[in-house]
């Protein structure tokens, strides 16, 4: 059944939203046009705004409105470092931590061949290039240590080490099984220190 | 701090959707980005169009696009009967059991002096004209059967009646504490059947 109000096509829309099923897409919709049209609209503008304008950073492959994001464009960024993390979040948690100078390389993804993400969709070749630039002496691999950010860190670490670069791991102050997103700066900060050789 | 990029007004934009806090909301943000800019758009594009298009039926409140909303408008309904219900949801319930004829009121809320929603905001000046039109012989208070849904249904039930009209309530064949929206068909079939006069 094709959707054939607005109110069918809002909810419809929602649903694109990740995490929320027809209830809660019902829900947003009769919440925005009942107590705050105004939000909508401008959740509207923001959205169209934000496709149109966000794409990803030439160099760390993070979202940005420019061809280099502000990060690696900073000249007081230490360019021997490389940190390669799994999402623009993670990127934000290390910031966090003021225990990291160098620049970053955002993956936008891990590898997952059940959900049939392969190298090609997390930009390894882009990574490869990037870290061949002549400047970076180590690649910090800041994934997730979840299964699959492991993997992941792993598949880059040998894939890095094969051209002759060397490749580090944050320290296991992370929890095993825990997502950078949710540790405290804390543990982050340690794990950064302990990084090792891969 | 005021958002500054495209991507922060986006993320700031989605936690005007009810539920959804800072970090759901950019989870949201970048995963539309990431894998679905096409939804975004289309979600954007649906959020404006609902915000200029969507407003009030004159009859029943309900959201329409029209002036009068389908239902409203349907020449096989019993206009004796009319079905006083808290929102767009709860009236869908009542649909679904297709024991129900009449035509319908949408309040949009319930009274809740807590939370500041006094009779103005749920349209009962609207109600009184909708159910004072000469057709309307009884009037079924289907509203929810929590303590603020209770209170609603007796005050516009002694505000009918003090006006000389019929006011009934659904039995409690619903679950007392329970939500119309949550409850099965079945149950509100039962209910619709066994309505009382107040």
């Amino acid at each position: 059944m094709k959707p054939q109000t607005s109110l069918e096509i809002l909810a419809e829309a929602l649903r694109r939203l990740p995490g929320v099923g027809p209830k809660s897409a019902q829900r947003m919709a009769y919440h925005l046009l009942q107590h705050d049209r105004d939000g909508a609209a401008q959740l509207g503008r923001a959205l169209m705004q934000a496709v149109e304008k966000i794409h990803h950073c030439a160099m760390c492959n993070t979202f940005t409105e420019n061809d280099v994001c502000e990060t690696c464009l900073d000249p007081e960024r230490d360019a021997s470092l490389l940190c390669v993390v799994e999402t623009p979040s993670d990127q934000m948690m290390i910031e966090q931590t003021m225990m990291y100078k160098g620049l970053y390389f955002v993956l936008m993804g891990r590898l997952s061949p059940l959900d049939g993400v392969g190298p090609k969709d997390i930009h390894l070749e882009k990574l490869i290039v990037r870290a061949t630039d002549g400047l970076v002496s180590e690649v910090v691999l800041a994934t997730n240590f979840t299964n699959e950010g492991e993997a992941t860190a792993h598949y880059i670490g040998e894939m890095l080490k094969a051209r002759g670069l060397k490749a580090s791991r944050l320290a296991r102050g992370v929890p095993v099984g825990g997502e950078l997103e949710y540790v405290d700066a804390g543990t982050i900060a340690r794990a950064m220190l302990d990084r090792r050789t891969t």
